[in-house]
């Protein structure tokens, strides 16, 4: 049976871009189903460069225009790799071309331009997802396995954080290509959409919806060179943001996120605190999974650190035989898998857009809470 | 040459009466100076009990009155070991009677009771600690000692966190003997005086004054039955509570407590993050301190976990040798080692009850900010 | 200027046919060179089965037939992942046919057919490599560069395990397809072939030669059902093997692998410690490194846990930003690199079949005195 | 009820000495029992610094000669805690004047001497007991529980080692007051009697008798200068000492010691092997047990970091809360509790001399294994 192919054109091929061509081609080796994805298409504003990617990961055209790669008919879903500050744009005309689309997180810059972005594909009824890879990390997964389950009872605790130090040096310069995240025209914020937001969406999808909240942020350094331009200028994004929140369920949160912890490159942890369980995952050893289960024989309690590569682990099966492990990649290729499997089962693909809305707005309660000093509620999706 | 000898009068026998008689004959085994503790008598109500706690840790005598123990003339040094409702007075007349002082932490239940017991030993002119044994781990003191050498650049941040999971269950009783720690007009607070205020006096030690706070209380459950009516009465204390901060010194905190951690006894740790160097310790294995190093080789920087019990590090040289580790209660041990040697340099003993007020103040602001929901200021005090 | 292309046949479809396939991809995408790998045919024994993989994988073209897969015209290279007692005949043809040639580890199940097979090689000056992808393990080569750097002084001791645990239940059977791991005539040994032998490579790459050993195995389970006849026979494999051995520098060794040590899935760990400077490396945590430096500042001294993730630790500039881990199967694609960069520059790629042969010689020193009770030579290879 | 005193008599006051004696009274503040152990009399060579210890640790009399002390009716037990050559003599002299003894490990430098030994206490049928400290560290015995409960099912593997790295460097000197373990005519032996001592009693007792063993000593350095002499005299000990072996259930043990792992100051570390369950012990981290349980959920396996501090965890009871962890010194405190236990149900206490004995001939077989380089049988003690 010939499989359904489903032609993808990308736009922007910087890291992001590299991340899910290579999604692209690993779902077709080790995740067979009746999808085939086919990298039709990529694009991007430097001819040359993006025909020498084009090149390397087997596009079979290339684009400089974005407007006419959304605009061609060979093309069955558009990939948004682009800064935040062109999802916006991207994603809408994409959703009116009525193709499949998926778009790197955080959705939008603010609340307000994910809105446009969740009703352009509500409108245009086109799957779509958000790429929140962490969700697809074997043992955030199984997580929420277990969580599911109901085996930790009632949440009493959920802490993230993500903490990293690239920016500590005040030489590191701003702004322009590859230093867009500086940026906060184009990125938004600082390290609350860049990072926070991975912990935000992993919370909203493990435990539910957060009620209200209160943050704080800082700029440590507060003027650096363009590096284009040359010239001193404002730093205007948040270097460090911590907030404390109350989700829905009754549960207390605490989260943060930094450039400016020494030590760590991406330390991206959570933890669940349950009142017969608790789990713990950390991104610099993301094949493990922490568990400590009341349930176990009083003096041989302990936190289990469970090596997630078995067969019956989540997407491993597929992968290589236990005690070896997967890395960061893998979660793209993961979320491909899910996207395929909600298509195939005709319902709607997670994380979606709503998804990335929701922690949209968070990111909003936030970043306002920072500024007003007082607690914030947090504005709701209907989902 | 014979020993000057200080003759110590103890009120409370029961958990910390236990870690400071320890540590009494510790102090003498372990850490030979010119004086000598001498447990001289102990105080409690249960007259039977406390006999049998005097034969078992060699006091001399027994009271069942602290006043009268206080008026004692053989008595040197008044040690508080009593819940936290009794410090105020029993400290009080002790510095009325010229005592030097010890108390357990927190020094009180407000930073207004505190004040009162700072002046009178101001007045009184005696010297004076409160119990923040944490402060004397190796690994904690070797953490001051490397932050006091500069090594760590500018400060960005510190985090603590001090969780426990020992009152999950609803059937646990509150109140009476044993279980004072539940009952908010005994004991103040619940976790924000009780394991806070640890975290909080080792972060002005090693980090420096807050600046200000908002912070969020919750009561998990909200009944409870008495331990001894057998009464369900509401639960007056703070189950958890987490605060964010501003130091004196630019850097930004976040601080957790909880008794509703699975899985976690009495997980303390701390993190603090400088320019060139971050150091991160933790109670459950308080033997150890992770240091991460810029300066190292690029290709060989990682965090560094120094098992500290090597002859160089701070008391260890007293103890056994190279990889043999200490634990809890050498900490206890440590802080009268400190104590004495203040004494013998004419020096004022550190954690003073100016440190331990300071802490009651956070604790104030923190538990104040938690009920207004605002951010609030931190009073100072002058040192 | 166009790639100059390596057109590869691969023999065998099974595990390590579709691990080297998935590094031929990655290698194309991750590591631009002058040389493009082109997945040109793929062989094995079933027709329906061989097809589907080679659409999987984007093989032009299928063999059942190895024999005509090295006569075809339109390869370049042979790349032998099939079962161990097939290497010597495949690997002797390929040669033969002036082939490049790829070969699973152990290169052979004994010295005396790898000896032969180097003879192969050598008179057909035809480039090789045998698959001892860990040594391409990030950790492990930048482990190789330190050592190499001279860091670590004089060498006193080498250890290193292998430890699994699928076969502790006594009704897993042996023989057939996918279980020709627990027959010996097929796969020459037991644990000692198949697990010791990476230990050994990486041993005698990392610290040099052996010189003699003493070694001791056992067979825990005496018989197995045979998977497809389902017959009870004689278990023909060594469960668990150790050995002692004292290296050429005069450092010593000890060696242990089994399938009995529950709780592990595949344990391959090594450490060396040299005067100035200790390495430890885990498999199941394989993106870390750890470094003792007695160098480092007195009281500042702990063994380093290096995230072997930054853009200057080898290859990892190539994937993707600090803190974010690679896997298992980047192992056989670095593998791949070295031996591009090595036909780039005209040197002998290693490991090289002269490298699986001194790997034998160990297999063979460690089984004979397992027999003999007796310590036992090592023969050795000329390099 | 008065207490029955146990009067001791302490030869030796150097590292061991004040290890026992802290222990002394350590039992008798927190663990009381009906038997109260009394600091009789310290015996040493320097008359001074005996004094001064005894002054310390609170002993009522000294000696300068052994004989003296033994032949004192005030005396009840002889406590040894001599270097190796003084064993024998000083033991069998205590055995003859009646006199309960404790003797350091190993219990002598061969077990020609401690098979007098046993005859000895045999004869006089006194109460005795070997320093195995180790077995009384609160993880080790629950350990030893966990074994006894059957749970770990049949024992396939089980390995020691005892890695330290403080001799590494040729500048330091050998033999004289503090150096002894550096000369085999006092010691015995260098790393097989002084540490792999250790792991060979918790061998033995966690998994029955050792059948053969086959060795591998090395001495590194070959030449050191005399601490006192000033003189460069050959070195006499082992540096390093390796073994396998079979223990009589079937299981294969891999043991090894060093002083030449530069990183591990003393680093015993035990795992076992079994069926259903695996243990992990490690010296660095005392209070922890690692425990591997096959029979958890299939997705949820991994090892479990066990913290032995809870009230139900063996001793720990006697000490402090959950999460407040022990050191190194109690292991010496919990088995003087263990001999008294025994001596109150008159039980023999273990480990007692025949159980030293049992060691001592392993320690035999090894050293001389290692010098015929051949499989060697043990002598087994009829227990």
């Amino acid at each position: 049976m010939p499989k359904k192919q489903i032609r993808i054109g990308l736009i922007g091929y910087s890291f992001m871009g590299r991340a899910h061509s290579n999604a692209f081609h690993q779902v077709n080796h080790f995740f067979p189903s009746k999808y085939e994805l086919v990298p039709q298409a990529v694009c991007g504003r430097d001819a040359k460069k993006v025909k020498e990617f084009a090149d390397r990961w087997g596009y079979a055209s290339t684009e400089t225009d974005w407007k006419k790669l959304i605009a061609r008919d060979d093309i069955d879903l558009i990939d948004v790799a682009t800064p935040n500050n062109l999802h916006h744009d991207q994603v809408i005309a994409a959703a009116q071309a009525g193709k499949m689309i998926w778009c790197e997180k955080p959705l939008a810059r603010t609340g307000k331009e994910a809105e446009d972005m969740v009703k352009a594909v509500a409108k245009a009824k086109v799957p779509n997802m958000v790429w929140y890879n962490y969700r697809r990390c074997p043992a955030v997964t199984l997580a929420k396995q277990i969580i599911d389950s109901g085996k930790l009872g009632k949440i009493f605790h959920y802490r993230a954080n993500f903490l990293q130090d690239w920016t500590i040096s005040p030489e590191l310069p701003q702004g322009g290509t590859g230093l867009w995240r500086l940026d906060a025209k184009v990125a938004g914020s600082g390290v609350t959409g860049d990072l926070l937001a991975h912990c935000i969406d992993t919370a909203l999808w493990l435990n539910g919806d957060i009620a209200d909240v209160t943050a704080m942020t800082e700029t440590f350094i507060k003027e650096r060179t363009h590096s284009e331009t040359g010239k001193k200028q404002k730093v205007s994004i948040d270097d460090a943001c911590s907030f404390m929140c109350r989700f829905k369920n009754g549960s207390l949160g605490l989260f943060e996120s930094t450039r400016y912890a020494r030590g760590h490159k991406a330390l991206y942890t959570f933890e669940i605190n349950g009142e017969h369980m608790s789990l713990k995952w950390d991104l610099h050893d993301l094949h493990r999974l922490q568990i400590f289960d009341h349930k176990d024989d009083g003096t041989e309690r302990g936190w289990k650190s469970v090596h997630v590569s078995d067969g019956d682990h989540p997407y491993c099966g597929n992968w290589w035989v236990p005690g070896l492990q997967l890395g960061y990649e893998h979660s793209f290729t993961h979320a491909i898998v899910e996207f395929l499997a909600c298509l195939d089962k005709r319902k709607k693909p997670t994380p979606s857009f709503k998804d990335g809305l929701a922690t949209d707005y968070v990111v909003d309660a936030v970043l306002g809470s920072a500024k007003t000093r007082k607690w914030t509620k947090v504005k709701q999706v209907k989902r």
